[in-house]
């Protein structure tokens, strides 16, 4: 079973002061992430709305990179220069409770 | 040989009429079109800078949709209701003046 | 909840009439469909081994082509049309008793 | 410019040792490789068809890979542990004079 090393509280923080642009307007906060999957929760605003006011799907790409990540530190610990090297998303209806998309990623990560 | 719909002229006011949000601020501007390819250029903030100065995933993932759409609007003429149902990108190598990333996208487009 | 539109035994009597090239030969064995899911087995031939005794990717590929036509199948019934129009795979171990390969397709399934 | 360190002669010799169980049948042949790009053939058999006659998906899943790793040996020498780590295809049209698929690939190299 997989266990976290990093908890929210300290993915939160390492986010903040490692990539301050993308994470200090407060869009995008952790529920849980547990070292195998984790929980997001994104704040949209105008800017991410298409017409018929469905998340555009840049916001979801961007919401799903951030996951990958998320989930990879709360695997692997503080890894600041781990990359991803590759995203597939498929987008499988317009916004609703149901998924709405899959994505998968791949990240390379460099040796200590 | 591939013929454009629509001119860059064109197609700048269809996607300002049509995604207010995401053109509006100019961020994105349309060099070249031609049916079969397109020039676009980026204008980059702090906020879509990563560690080291290099351009975030999510900002070119969403420069890749949007390059596939204004392509793919200049091959076929102003469909607004196409949508993106896959999209696949590789990270190459950090922001250099090469190239930087391959995306390959998938539309949907209905019928007439 | 799924509930799938064909038997395991419908299923491969389809696929046997409709694929004899790839079916005829016994090398895939559907155990289970569910119209959600469905578990295969692939039985190997020295052509498909690559040096160390590990299956090769293209076997992978075809099996994950080959899963998702069953399950699309008892999903939706008897579509000899339906066809893949993208297949993404990922190999993420060497042959084991864990998951080896993550894969995700689509299909294009014609009007009837 | 790219420049091949392998010849198509050495190539061949290399696959054939390497992976006998792949290429000694001599379905597929090397029309070129330089280092950036190659040219296969593949000879069909009845097992490669589809209903319709079309080349069947896995079929051309196979050659893409195959082809990637003659491109990638061309470009950087005779590397026989590196492998496949993500191959995306997408299926354009039925078999005929156009370009059928897409695939792009990525290689893990080990380090020598």
């Amino acid at each position: 079973m997989a266990i976290a090393k990093m908890t929210v509280a300290e993915l939160e923080k390492f986010l903040h002061v490692e990539f301050p642009q993308a994470f200090s307007a407060g869009d995008i906060s952790i529920d849980s992430a547990d070292g195998a999957s984790c929980l997001l929760r994104q704040r949209y605003s105008d800017q991410m709305l298409r017409p018929g006011g469905t998340i555009s799907g840049p916001t979801l790409m961007a919401l799903a990179d951030c996951a990958m990540y998320v989930v990879l530190l709360s695997a692997i610990g503080p890894v600041g220069l781990a990359v991803t090297t590759n995203l597939n998303i498929n987008f499988l209806r317009k916004g609703s409770p149901d998924p709405i998309a899959h994505a998968i990623s791949t990240y390379s990560i460099p040796n200590a």
